[in-house]
């Protein structure tokens, strides 16, 4: 009998699920398509099907002591998932009792961005840090931040909204209904948004001239960097000394030891790296200069899944 | 035999000391001038002796369970104070160790802030919150936050410079060497110089005309603002604007249940809190809208002392 954590992320397009022991091995996992049910009912009903199929298929027993789940808009307090963007069931979806349901076992849920800084703490870079912060960078930009050895969920459990810090008054129109917000410049979204302020203030030559708006891509912007072209190179440069200049801001409320850099985008590499350690030392008080590592996030492969395992295996009734 | 905790105060000016007993209160003062000795091993002297005449003088026997000590640029974790800018002691003084000579009981040390916050948690108007945030408006700007009931020192115990978040980029110069940093805006001396920035801009007349900056005080402005002063009244309501908005961002970090504004410039009232309040909620993201609490600090007398017997009387050692 093995002790395993079942870990479900749920994105926007695919939930992921994975049986993760307690040295963070995946011993199976399996998908299904977040947008499948209309019906949240029909929707946790497949996906326990499948991690049943998927558990009996194994060549060993499992002994599931815990599940950890991700999701947009999910509050920690209250297990509910409340009047995400991206998900087809509306209102306040009490998630965690649903699948408590399915299953009797202990269930913890969290947003995405700290289940990845729950995953960089267990399994991760951070397993020897209690202070510090993951920014998730993808569509947008998510948070999570660790302080003295556990994630901030502050009073309401929706502490962490670093990607909506107003950067630039007046400036960018957000999602949130606001202007100006930090993830309306730094993240997939925000690169693409720059390349095109730059591409109509600069006279030169780019190879992104050729690429319209809705098929460009943060990848093709990177791609384009590395290739030398003028204006990509300006648009990571941009993010970066932004990203950098919040951070600043951020490492003085929390003092943290060390920032990690999640998602699509920090496969950019240096173009991206370099110009934030830059902007954030020239941003920082003194205090806090020459102390605070920015590092790629030290979770690779089933990332998500190992963050959300990671929710079981660091609850107390389990160390 | 009552017990108490020795809590003292260092501030450039003065040093404030008092019993304080576990319901808050305070049995007995006294006072030292902290600029007396030039040696700080003298300093520590006289202080434990005016300590020892002060407990001789009472009707009854006391025992001192702990020492709480508040300074500028106090560090929770070694318990040192490093390079304070309004002290005649430089480089790094081994504080705590130079008390546990004179009495041998637990010592605690934090910033004045973190003390404040901790008084504001322990005796005054947070004794319920386990989040929340304490703004002390002197001739800085100082923070002292809690997070999950417990005061955030961060990494290396410097958590909560609010007052050195950038607000305003290339804007005012501040004391640490920066420029734009918030405590330039939101101060006493930020109250000042926003006073002498509208006198320049407008033409209209003021009483604050007839004042050197260097006999100007915010107590001033704040009772020219209340007689009806134009100039007085927007500068009260640009300061606390600027508070609001950094307050917005900070929510998105910790999500508190409230921020309380502690110090001098507090004794404005409303012209301070109602313009806080509506630009605070003017600059949230949605989830924490109609959420927040400004509140005024709910310790008034021996307040400073107040808040380092806190640091003695809720550590795991006295619950």
């Amino acid at each position: 009998m093995i002790e395993v954590a079942l870990g479900i992320d749920i994105g926007g397009t695919n939930t992921i699920f994975g049986f993760i022991n307690k040295e963070g091995v995946c011993l199976a996992k399996g998908t299904l398509k977040t947008q499948k049910h209309a019906d949240i009912e029909d929707y946790i009903d497949e996906l326990f099907q499948i991690v049943e199929t998927k558990r009996n298929a194994l060549s060993y027993q499992i002994d599931i002591k815990g599940i950890g789940i991700g999701a947009p808009n999910a509050s920690y307090y209250t297990g509910t998932i409340e009047d995400a963007a991206n998900l087809r069931w509306k209102g306040r979806i009490p998630f965690v009792s649903l699948v408590k349901k399915r299953m009797d076992v202990p269930v913890y849920m969290t947003n995405d961005a700290n289940a990845a800084a729950m995953g960089e703490k267990v399994f991760g870079a951070a397993r020897n840090m209690n202070n510090f912060i993951v920014i998730t960078l993808g569509t947008g930009l998510g948070s999570g931040i660790f302080v003295n050895g556990d994630i901030l969920h502050g009073h309401d459990g929706f502490a962490g909204e670093i990607g909506h810090m107003i950067v630039r008054k007046s400036g960018r129109e957000c999602g949130c209904g606001r202007k100006g917000c930090l993830e309306t410049y730094v993240s997939a979204t925000g690169v693409k948004r720059s390349v095109y302020k730059l591409l109509a203030r600069h006279i030169g030559d780019s190879e992104l001239r050729d690429i319209p708006y809705n098929k460009l891509t943060a990848k093709m912007v990177a791609e384009a960097a590395n290739r030398g072209d003028e204006v990509a190179k300006e648009t990571f440069t941009y993010t970066a000394t932004i990203l950098g200049e919040v951070l600043a801001n951020v490492v003085a409320v929390t003092s943290p030891e060390a920032i990690f850099l999640f998602g699509g985008l920090t496969q950019a590499g240096d173009i991206l790296f370099d110009p934030v350690r830059k902007s954030l030392e020239e941003n920082l008080l003194s205090v806090y200069k020459n102390k605070i590592q920015v590092l790629p996030s030290g979770l690779t492969e089933n990332a998500a899944v190992l963050g959300t395992a990671a929710l079981v295996w660091n609850s107390k009734n389990n160390i």
